[in-house]
């Protein structure tokens, strides 16, 4: 297609276009259509990929996407959940699969310098051999890229204790909707020199500008870990408790987890029977708690006084553990949760991430209660508990029919919004809005909040190039 | 005046207009004319100053000054060291002192919710009964208000372990310059729906919003402390030890501040001989070093740690000590510098606040060096080393005249600050650009980095209206 022959021009074979792509590229072209968003009435197969390898590449292609007025779609690893990545406009996907480098690790400044498209377990293990961690990483660290969690701002299990992947970010080199190349902050830890930009940046879904060198800041890597599950009698008991160990604890733990009892069995079940955690079976919730520390001694004084907690609040301690057998385990059961909605409810699911206010933990349990009872679908609900961030995931019945499905689940996705809301929190803690929540983002932003939203897009994308749809319908 | 009849029925006798002004409120608004930057020529009266209650007025008088083309300055306690909250282009000064409530201390979520005209001490008071602690204060913690904190990104004696203002804010309530009211953010520990526009106006100076309302975060208290200073032969023997005391201890300093010999000893004797510090005649720079923990026996461990390291860099121990009388000695000594500097130099010296990585400390140090040669003017040296963050503090000699202070001052600033910015530093860490660095700006900041910034203060002030020549010239 002519309409391309500039890009080509730019990316030589680091391009792919559609209407020429052969029944071999096809099959690439289909894994660009889509993230983790299950429902395939939001994929759509862009008209041409690119995969650049610097950051000149990047600027060309967003000059030239600006004055043709194309959609470009940045795209990570494709792991994202509410449909940033899509290219629902058509248009071109910028795939950044091929600049991976890590740039830097600079042990003096507690800094690591790389390309956006750095898997996060890879950057882990560079780090491991230096005493280091990046402590912002969400739990699709086996395959999700720096650039990508830095976009969505992703969370994780472990930023109870260590804050969510913002927290790290301390300069970055952005290509704008323009293709202007921006320097922004640095290995400095202090900076009011202009506005945040950086921090406009981050979280802001491939919107205003694509990430084409990221700073990181690590910390010291802690030695020692430790990890258990308390059984609570209910949710509400486990929840309690969630508030206790916040605030009677001077040094947190670096993880508070918590699944509804049938979902954890359920999970749990479906695990290679060598890889199944021992949980009882009457338990109406678990929460998994982790410590870490520089030594196991530290961390085995720290889980005492969580288990004391625990048992305080009816809870019994199950699956204690501070080796890597123990650790990996109670983790994997956490982690293969969404991968047995997935398997349980097929596309016809929905995996959310609201967030409300720490002590308001309990009363999100008691609106989802209400919420099974009214709407008659199953809830899960498991999620990063001490964060008051929780993976409320409606699902299908297999006796549901896809139409019922399809009335029932937007009703009750706005109720929940409104409730989160009321109980002073927010639609997404983590995923984002994307392309799946754009509708109702009028539950948590009023008009002259989301027009200032808009009116800065609207400065720095005039001609709204940059992954259109997503924030904004 | 008639133009501002409008106010008038806004603000009622909360407003004073200069034209109508008596001879007793003349004093006060000489008041309203400066900031804490010493030189003259950048004061300037206001045509008035109104003193709102609440956030409707607030919002009416951005209203009325966008329709009128009025310029507005915020301004908190007038602590500012750039020159943000002096009125330079005339119109209204907006007071907040008289929206000073502690709205709620919320225990259970760690946060407080806060008018802006609150002093940062009296906030302290009021967390000490609680068991909790307001980390993100800067050192004029005296007399600051917590929304000039907040709009500058202040940072502190104690950043280098708790971070700056902006890591405990989390929320807002913003008055726009059109006169929206916007709600960003809330009690919840993480969101990413939709842009981080709370981190936009944190820092902003004044000039993309207003601040009526604030949520901050705290955290427990530390309830034990200790302090030493460590003096070294040599400057560079000091700064080699930061580094080290930032790489080597595992639970680092709440404060590691520097001060250069001269500077230390020449405060120190302007105190009261009862509130002096012993100090060695013959040391080149000292360190003050601080820890903080739950209990005494902690610190003193940590104490103890940190002064094999200033032994090992050649350093002697000084007045240790973990009894308040120590601490405060201590820091009187530290925050009495820049007021020795300005008796000893009067309006004729520039507080500056560079930053540079901390492994780059050590060569700051030789920059400052050469500086003081090149220029023939004393250069005082201190500040916040711990984070790389120095007052590099140029001050006229008694037998320089003033018309060649004013000719040396800005090339030895310039070249100050692109040394900083060769060494992967910026041109301020905490005090931000104000209006007194406008023209340094793109030293720090490319033209498409200044003009991304510019777009969005178009796009939320359309009529620059709001606090116009600040950051911007």
């Amino acid at each position: 297609m002519t309409v391309f022959k500039e890009l080509r021009a730019v990316f030589g074979t680091d391009i792919i276009v559609h209407e020429e792509a052969s029944a071999n590229n096809r099959g690439a072209i289909a894994k660009y259509s889509h993230d983790q968003v299950g429902d395939e009435r939001y994929w759509q197969e862009p008209a041409a990929i690119v995969f650049p390898t610097s950051t000149e590449q990047v600027s060309k292609l967003m000059q030239w996407a600006n004055t043709t007025g194309t959609p470009v779609t940045p795209r990570g690893a494709g792991s994202g959940l509410a449909g940033a990545a899509i290219p629902v406009a058509g248009g071109v996907v910028c795939s950044f699969e091929k600049m991976d480098r890590i740039l830097e690790i600079d042990a003096d400044n507690l800094m690591v310098v790389v390309e956006p498209g750095v898997v996060t377990n890879r950057l882990d293990e560079a780090l491991k051999g230096h005493g280091l961690f990046f402590a912002g990483y969400p739990m699709s660290e086996d395959i999700c890229f720096v650039g990508g969690n830095v976009a969505e701002n992703a969370g994780g299990g472990r930023a109870v204790k260590y804050g969510t992947t913002s927290a790290y970010v301390q300069g970055a080199e952005v290509v704008t909707p323009t293709g202007q190349v921006l320097n922004l902050g640095g290995k400095r830890l202090k900076d009011v020199t202009g506005y945040n930009l950086l921090q406009l940046f981050v979280g802001s879904e491939g919107t205003l500008g694509m990430f084409t060198k990221l700073i990181i800041r690590v910390v010291p890597r802690p030695t020692a870990r430790g990890v258990f599950f308390g059984a609570y009698p209910t949710p509400k008991a486990a929840t309690d408790c969630i508030v206790d160990l916040k605030r009677r604890l001077a040094d947190g733990p670096s993880a508070i987890e918590f699944i509804d009892g049938d979902t954890a069995r359920q999970t749990n079940e479906r695990l290679p029977k060598a890889e199944r955690t021992e949980l009882p079976a009457n338990a109406g919730a678990f929460l998994l708690v982790e410590f870490d520390a520089a030594d196991t001694a530290t961390v085995e004084l720290l889980l005492a006084g969580a288990k004391d907690l625990v048992q305080a609040h009816g809870g019994s301690v199950e699956a204690s553990g501070t080796d890597e057998t123990a650790i990996d385990r109670a983790w994997r059961l956490r982690k293969q949760v969404p991968w047995w909605v997935k398997r349980a409810a097929g596309a016809a699911h929905s995996l959310e991430d609201v967030v409300v206010p720490p002590s308001a933990i309990p009363e999100l349990v008691g609106v989802v209660e209400g919420l099974r009872t009214k709407y008659a679908v199953p809830i899960a609900l498991f999620g990063h508990a001490g964060d008051g961030n929780f993976h409320v995931t409606p699902m299908k019945t297999e006796a549901m029919n896809l139409e019922d499905w399809d009335q029932t689940a937007p009703d009750l996705l706005h109720e929940l919004y409104q409730e989160v809301v009321q109980l002073g929190g927010t639609i997404s803690g983590e995923h984002g809005i994307g392309r799946k929540r754009t509708k109702h983002l009028p539950v948590a932003l009023s008009d002259a909040e989301r027009q200032t939203m808009r009116s800065i897009k609207t400065a720095l994308d005039p001609n709204n190039v940059l992954n259109p749809g997503v924030i904004f319908s």
